[in-house]
């Protein structure tokens, strides 16, 4: 069978079962180990701390074109995507190792700029770049690990003091931080070379291009007893149906509640709504709780929190999309997977 | 300016004066800094414990052929290239991240083998497969991020509980582990179909394609008191060189002590010391450490360990070749640099 036929999740599977055999039984350090694949980061004890390992790659004319992304924002995207994994577990980056492959025709200048995007953001973060390999390659290609921490959470059992995709309940409100479909419309407008109005393009494009990983929202929500959360790289409906997998749950999402970024909803009229379930690169937050606990986030969080919907009881783990009325909305494109579309 | 005519050592040079500023100044977690960019791996400490981290990955047609190497040897070779960073540290390897990328036309069971090899290595070597990424790519790309440890040695000064490519003195012999030349051997061999004895055969092929991190002699050679070693992946010369560099003193080797592989020495004849001296890929630990200590090391080290010179006191930095009688021997192969060679 080829990989394109099996997907990326039914990969993704595959070596978690191979890995796991090693975890639970030949690999002594495997004894600390609270979450290995299948999260948004790994995660295990050493000495009291908790401590999180997230790896992503981006690949040239796969992940990112060089025609419509700048050097700094290739950069800045490269860390900011696993920032956002760490921000979903709840986490505080600490270091990043970044490879770096690229044809050897590259301008020095233009490594100079995607290293100046990267240590932009790690400054603001609190991360620091400590290392890396550099090689030749015919296609541009980053890869960024980044290692992390979690809070102290006394009141928390152990092995709870963190974010998880498995950590949903039935009767759990959904709810995502921001708005989405921004960056799905801003990629859109620079393929299309699309003009809006100079503050829509500039919003929709930054979405885009300088993803703000939700590294506080992910602590605050830690911090008021949240214990479910992914982050929005695929899409909302892709994302949302791992969170249900690895909870073994359904949910249902009233569409009219799903907040759309203004300036996707003014200009970009019936493709609004398909940009924000499943346009992806959004990098907010998705989280499931009780609905005293979203509330007293939102209160407090730095931006808005919107609840779309809820967690139900469903060995299928179907996600069923509704209208206002209660009426089922179709919907096809679920999201990005690799592999499985050209 | 092109990468290509900045050379890889230069740009790992800008990249570390580059991300230097951020980790003297602004990131909080850059206090507990240890070692940033510019040796094999990074380290710092952390609640009394030094952690090293690593990354490095394997490119399609740039680190390897899959005309030559098969899938269960590339996992292996892609997890033992990290492993060697960790032992030249003296370090213990603890968990690792794999970020894969492959065609969608990839056989399913190419990438189980691959894990198979990435797994069974991993399982020798006491280190976990904890999470990764995967995506589709024209190439295929494996990048292995390794975190590690160093064992606490209390007679040793803080920040001086590891190798380092610094740590040499002006007086210290110069030894490598086991024997060089096999690795780039075995790859000439499988590239240009050349077949030798049974015997030879196989063991040049397994060194290139089956690499054994020297992970027991790295901690070994830490616990006897040795402060600077490196490991050979790119060549015994440049290796050095690396130390030579990082240590502000020059190194000359007597060329008749390097330990050339016996199956080299037979079959090679005048290309075998080349090989040795600049085919790289052999990950034998090359260190630096007074006669007492070698001497002490050689007698309970699981592998030869041979002196092959010393290093000495050179504002230039510089390699000397010296034949038994102490005369220069040319050489201009130094070993492998990426983008300056096509």
């Amino acid at each position: 069978m080829k990989v394109s036929e099996l997907g990326e999740f039914g990969l993704i599977g595959l070596l978690a079962e191979m890995t796991n055999q090693i975890d639970g039984s030949k690999a002594p350090a495997g004894q600390n180990l609270i979450l290995g694949i299948g999260d948004d980061t790994a995660a295990w004890q050493s000495d009291g701390l908790t401590q999180l390992l997230t790896v992503d790659s981006l690949i040239e004319d796969v992940h990112f074109s060089l025609a419509i992304t700048p050097w700094y924002e290739l950069g800045w995207k490269a860390l900011a995507v696993n920032l956002s994994d760490i921000a979903a577990m709840g986490g505080i980056p600490q270091y990043a190792v970044v490879s770096l492959a690229v044809p050897g025709s590259t301008e020095v200048e233009d490594i100079s700029d995607l290293y100046r995007g990267m240590i932009e953001l790690a400054g603001e973060s609190g991360a620091t770049i400590i290392g890396g390999d550099t090689s030749s390659a015919p296609l541009v290609m980053i890869s960024v690990t980044v290692l992390g921490t979690v809070g102290q959470h006394p009141l928390r059992g152990q092995g709870k003091n963190m974010l998880t995709r498995h950590g949903a309940r039935a009767g759990d409100r959904i709810a995502v931080t921001g708005y989405l479909g921004a960056a799905s419309a801003g990629m859109a407008m620079l393929t299309g070379k699309l003009k809006l109005d100079t503050a829509a393009t500039s919003h929709l494009q930054e979405a885009f291009l300088r993803p703000q990983p939700r590294l506080t929202e992910g602590q605050i929500l830690l911090e008021h007893g949240i214990e479910c959360a992914i982050d929005i790289s695929d899409g909302l409906v892709s994302d949302l149906a791992h969170i249900c997998q690895a909870s073994r749950l359904g949910a249902r999402i009233e569409v009219d509640q799903v907040p759309i970024h203004p300036d996707v909803k003014v200009n970009f009229g019936g493709q609004a709504l398909e940009l924000a379930l499943s346009g992806g690169e959004d990098y907010e937050l998705l989280f499931t709780g009780s609905s005293e606990k979203i509330s007293r986030i939102k209160k407090i969080a730095p931006c808005p929190i919107t609840v779309i919907g809820e967690i139900v009881a469903d060995a299928e783990r179907e996600i069923t999309l509704v209208d206002r009325r209660g009426n089922p909305v179709k919907f096809i494109n679920k999201g990005w997977e690799h592999f499985t579309r050209a």
